[in-house]
């Protein structure tokens, strides 16, 4: 059995947005910028997708949403453009974030401080979440941009971002939202929430990785990232990738129609994952499960090394991950669990379990029962975890930070 | 029958390249930098596709090749990012390009100008060709960077890229080219040619829309345009696109195996539409074929309107551009024959027919005999054609510039 627990990485294309796909890469393969039949013939399932896109996240006729290749352009043009914008040659000179964006606010942040801007990063709290109140008092006359995400990649923990989004509107203060662990997952209304930008990615919710999204409320200005053609109304340039703009619609609608009858059933299958781990002595789950995204689970086992567990895992035929993808690369501790003031060697030890609506009982039935056996494997050969051998439901033994993890 | 001629604007993703790129929507769909089995699988085919590419254009080990969402990006990329590095903090404050660059890079120097950088926009000769002693006539000691195309995509004309990169290298300045136009459609040797970086895409020579890249020699220093993530060695953040990163490699092998044979067999048939179009009155092409990319006409049909002709050619299923696709939800004059000295008038009448692999020799025959019955047609209810109408083979009348067209 194989089973793939990382779709907070990324997820599969689900086999109905692949066939919505097909026809536009080697029939209906016009430019849809170019007057002629070829190019105007793909022109219905456009706009098909963009009322798909525009009705799963519930956006106004008057806002604008604009097709990019990723979420990461999406971040990357936000912050880069206010910069641009509102910062440069203005009286402006400050952002706020937090200190758990994902690496792409987190670099062009810290770019943006090469630049000479200042920027605050928010701490967040144990459960992992920024709080309002701290929004707040960060915000001077000088923020030009709130940037803070939806729903965390790491935890799955969800961020007031109503309040917030309250508390820039009334301040005059722009306000972004990395909506990519959000969309698909829980509801995003944004005629219910106040928010000047949002990001999200078709491959989060099994759609294709390369094309993701842009929310602009009242189709506001916002320079270019991409300079060129009149595409997207000047607003980003390139020729359209047609099939996946397509591919991106289907997988809103399938992804967001009947989201809580989905969720429900992914929950079901998280919380039961997550109480039967649980069960193991010395462990602990980041967050309350009701301010989470329903697929999360980021899993601390004192004595297991992250990359261990995901080693065994992994020979187990179990996909799943330390953290971020984008940062997996290294072995370095969670910088969530580490915000949220987990110990080092604690940080070193979690592992994210991310479901999707494709993930079966069996699996998790599987997953439980390998899980259980790797914790016990690799305490077995922990020396953080050395003085009493765990047995599988014996009580954990006393925790040391060993010298190769102390730095 | 249904003829597309457009494939300077976009091309049909060839049938070898979907396939390739299949099982990697919902089989082989790991993110490719988790470190878990579903991410690894699809290395090897990674590996596969950027060795396609450093291969079709004879890029070195120690250059390197960066996948981006397009050639927009990759111009944007370079011109936003040698300003950064080079101009912002630096000395230098100027640039050389040409009026007849693709607008993702005239857009882009526009922007730049309103950021205080000095943009120098060359002249072309009356073949649409920039010539190489004008580019060095006009690099001071302040130009950062040259950026001229290879190949023009509204008229195939070829720049002297070889020559204008001696020069570049000899002045110590960084050179870019746009060769969108030229991959897949004439030799590129980054071997014998010096260039610091070229932009491409795989939309323009039979791969899908939405992936291109960016090579830069000797992997010099480029701040990102896209910060984030450690993706290509933290060169451009973003989620892999993987199926169509496959696709790409696959579609640089299959454009520039055995190039030489496949571009004859396009000259042929390019040549024998050209020599029939030119049999009509009135009629030029722009630029000698010997140094046009084999696929492309700009012909120019006094009299005649560009959009009437688009209108009539589509009316017979054949797609054809008045220049740039772009740029073409706009009845303006095409912007490259006025640059080559063009009147106003003549300005509004070229259309762009650009053939490809897949173009056949009954779809020449077709076009040839629609083409010219479009023109009688069309001539005979022109304005600027009115004096005398023009009969098959006769010759053509006094030419007017109505009103309408004289502002």
């Amino acid at each position: 059995m194989q089973v793939y627990l990382d779709n907070n990485a990324t997820t599969m294309c689900d086999p109905q947005v692949v066939e919505v796909m097909q026809p536009f890469f080697s029939e209906l393969y016009g430019n849809p910028n170019s007057l002629h039949k070829f190019g105007t013939a793909s022109h219905p399932a456009l706009s098909k997708a963009i009322d798909q896109v525009y009705k799963g996240i519930n956006a106004s006729d008057k806002d604008d949403i604009v097709f990019t290749s990723c979420a990461t352009e999406s971040n990357n043009w936000v912050l880069q453009s206010v910069y641009n914008d509102y910062i440069k040659h203005g009286k402006m000179n400050h952002i706020v974030t937090t200190e758990v964006e994902h690496p792409s606010v987190l670099s062009t942040c810290r770019w943006l401080e090469d630049q000479g801007v200042k920027v605050t990063y928010l701490p967040v709290n144990d459960q992992g979440v920024v709080e309002a109140h701290t929004v707040k008092s960060f915000i001077t006359d000088k923020t030009a941009l709130v940037s803070i995400m939806w729903a965390s990649n790491e935890t799955g923990m969800i961020n007031p971002i109503k309040e917030i989004g309250e508390i820039c509107k009334e301040k005059g203060v722009l306000f972004h939202s990395d909506a990519v662990q959000a969309v698909g997952k829980i509801p995003v209304d944004l005629q219910d929430v106040h928010v000047d930008f949002i990001s999200f990615s078709a491959h989060k919710f099994h759609g294709p990785k390369g094309v993701g999204a842009l929310y602009i409320k009242d189709s506001q200005p916002l320079t270019p990232l991409l300079h060129g053609g009149e595409q997207m109304g000047g607003r980003r340039s390139g020729t359209l990738n047609v099939p996946f703009i397509v591919g991106m619609g289907k997988a809103v609608e399938l992804a967001t129609t009947d989201l809580e009858k989905t969720m429900a059933s992914i929950r079901e299958k998280r919380d039961r994952l997550e109480d039967e781990l649980l069960k193991l002595s010395d462990t602990f789950v980041v967050g309350d499960r009701e301010n989470r995204t329903p697929n999360t689970i980021l899993i601390s086992i004192r004595g297991v090394e992250g990359e261990g567990m995901l080693w065994d895992l992994n020979n187990g035929q179990i996909g799943a991950s330390t953290g971020s993808a984008c940062a997996s690369a290294d072995l370095e501790a969670n910088t969530v669990m580490l915000a949220i003031g987990a110990d080092n060697e604690l940080a070193h030890t979690g592992i994210r379990l991310s479901l999707s609506r494709f993930t079966t009982d069996e699996e998790i039935d599987y997953t439980i029962s390998h899980f259980k056996e790797a914790v016990a494997r690799l305490r077995m050969i922990s020396s953080s975890f050395a003085k009493v051998a765990p047995t599988p439901g014996g009580e954990a033994g006393e925790c040391h930070i060993p010298h190769h993890m102390a730095h």
